[in-house]
């Protein structure tokens, strides 16, 4: 399908203040974009680098005063995410060397602490996707899905904890659990068409069968229309904007997805 | 300045052709691309990657019939180039790695062939940016600049042979020549305001004084107004498009620049 | 100075167990590595990679039975490490892209948690190096150093709460201060001449005034003589081995660091 | 197989000149180093680098006088190299991105200018390997391999022409013939056991069947025991040493390769 995403950001600016942005859809992936704007109000001099992961990210000083950023891009996605039961568990000395830090713990991800549940959740399965099946399944049912119900990123540990989460935090459980079993899990931020309440999105992508696919904790049934923004091993890794000290304040996010009409040729990734 | 650059390519394909691109201004450098569209009539897959260079690339399968490509994008560049007579050569052991390329021989850049007439002409100077003037004067003034005289590359030899070339031509040649004298050296393709006739364009930078200078063999006055397409060691790697077989033709490109204004922000780079 | 350093690993396998370690000095800093020996036993294949910080991953299957992996170097290293008081803070828009990812909070070092405890202890003092001075002597008068005390890595937060911790938690907790003021920080895995009692070692490097710089919170005067063998976020960027399920156990480690003689070429880095 | 290969170089240095070299066996792929010595006499800084290949590169300044360079690696391959009849052609579209640039014309192999010879010898076979062992028996009986017959790289065209070259020159050729029909060719730099007479040796890697192959127009039996210093588009990527200026002259250069025993568990990679 065809897809026009947008956010429009606005922040108060008190003093001179470092932003590191990650706000175009990614490239390099069955997502065509064939067209993009990207405008900053005012104009200032932006400065675009690329990380490990593949993200673009944007780097900027803001002044004092408002800052408004808008961006907008017309997208080609897939109308369906693919689903492989019984895709199997890939052992270690067979996954390509850039997957590799998706198997290990991160800042918001403790796998190294959900080694006992997560045996437990999957024991009696086979290795690979359905185990990841079962995992997302269990968060979706043990953890509330609340929108809005958190400011700043918390961990998987502190997820479990407190019984509810922003789409982020069930991701970033699921995560957890399924590096626990050696299985290479990322986050990926972006935006998702029909979101109620509309806003960014955040699910995750596992590698199984030689090739990443998508779960959504938040979703039973799993949807297509996804706008991919970013990759990364955790929130941490791919915060839409990450800011410098305290010297500015985000006052507004808007997101919009618009349907723009069918494609005929992507139908599934 | 604030430009906007656009190139349109006609295709006409007799048999499935693959085709490797290169038409997005590139990023991560002082240019600011706020608006992008890339087109592609009839809506076919694309795959982005980029090269070891950071060079945006674009592969498709053209199928038979024509195909359209049409690409634009408003950006912001600096007004002028910098020149920095008395840039010092930089010694071997203190350059950046990712720079080492670039002091190697080419497809179209004999490096390893040039060595005596580069040091004829720049024996008595300064190491640097001195040399890089003289030896892109001497390029000037031997070779003849004739826009559309040759439809595929030819070698740096090949061009001193001849005596005439297109801008890509005399900026190989005065690349074999730098890099013979171990300064760095590549080729940039992109856009240049106010160039006549209108054409993508190419020139070349050389990494004197610790950074890359901007060197056109084409112009006695060294303008700004340039977008950057791709950066390569010579046009093997910067082909705008490189095609497999003799599966297509390209019928048409029309290049356009356009000037939108002032842009208050960025003089020089 | 010249040194020899080994470490003998001995592991017993109960099922096979997938491996990947990181027991080679680094390699593009400088240390000159001039012999170097890893002998496995039995011989198994193994397979190397390059992570995304440039350290060297060796990846194999473990086994039932005995495996014993003894790597041993002989390594040209700085007699002292720089010392830099006084040296800047570098903004955000000014570090290399490369440095970015050791700003962000990781899985042992929550630096979104320690911003007022780091601006507390350094706000009188000029931004950079002095800052970093600061907080490493606060760790070290705050947090007892009990080599041994820990067998599995903590994080910051819990560090802090303990008050004691072996060189790595000393080094995470550092490490999180400096980041959550903009300080970018990573983790060292190494070998460090004399120290006692022997073992790998942990410490952390700064990146202000353009370049990284050595702390080491476990010690009240900064030695010379370290071995690198791999940079990262933190200690799950840099584990000496990552064992991927319950199959084998670590039943000996053994570190030897000799002193080999003088170096004349190599004083400070 | 358990080889021990070594090099030795010799140089007569008179003023101080920066050398890049290529001298120790490549990592990551199926051939284990187990032990290595790299000795420099005198003693002098090495900077080393990894470049966009994989290949380990050390970075030096010679100072006058003499300047030895004694490599030796112990190193476990396969004793036979794959062979693949009917490997198939990988479609342009399916090729990993990393493969890309061994499609480009290069310094010493202008594909862009064999298409009709290579179209001449290959249009009624199955594309892909068998294409390549038809290429690769018409350059070993077309042109001469005569060791020792060239003291600088020429290019594919050049080698033509003359009718003879050394094992580099008819790699060169035998390179831009499959890229000119989009078949993925890179130069090897290597060692080969029982190599008459012994030198450092090169042959030409191919994409096809999802993999590379190994092929050599210099031999008439394909022979394992091969170990690899270094990848590479052609020998302008992977010269055993890069000299910047005349300032210095190789003396002398000798090689080993000894056959150390049988390894048991490489057996064709």
């Amino acid at each position: 399908m065809k897809l026009r995403v947008s956010c429009h950001l606005r922040f108060q600016v008190f003093e001179n203040t470092a932003l590191i942005l990650m706000l175009r859809p990614f490239r390099g992936i069955q997502q065509i974009i064939y067209r993009e704007a990207y405008i900053v109000k005012p104009l200032i001099s932006i400065l675009e680098s690329t990380d490990s992961f593949g993200n673009g990210c944007q780097r900027l000083i803001a002044s004092m005063g408002a800052l408004l950023i808008h961006t907008s891009s017309e997208v080609l996605v897939p109308d369906n995410a693919a689903i492989a039961i019984g895709a199997q568990f890939i052992e270690i000395q067979n996954l390509p060397y850039e997957v590799l830090p998706f198997l290990l713990p991160s800042r918001y991800c403790e796998s190294d602490r959900f080694g006992d549940l997560a045996r437990t959740l999957t024991f009696d399965l086979s290795p690979g996707y359905d185990q990841v099946y079962k995992i997302v399944s269990w968060v979706r049912e043990n953890i509330q899905y609340l929108p809005g119900s958190s400011d700043y990123p918390v961990s998987a540990i502190e997820v479990q904890q407190r019984g509810f989460g922003v789409c982020r935090d069930l991701a970033h459980l699921a995560i957890a659990l399924c590096r626990s079993i050696s299985i290479p899990a990322r986050l990926v931020a972006g935006y998702l068409h029909n979101l109620q309440p509309m806003d960014l999105h955040a699910w995750l992508e596992v590698y199984v069968g030689n090739q990443w696919y998508t779960f959504d904790p938040t979703q039973t049934h799993l949807q297509g229309g996804r706008v991919v923004i970013a990759y990364g091993r955790d929130a941490a890794d791919v915060a839409v904007f990450h800011q410098f000290g305290l010297g500015c304040l985000l006052n507004r996010m808007d997101v919009w997805v618009d349907y723009l009409g069918n494609s005929p040729f992507i139908k599934t990734l």
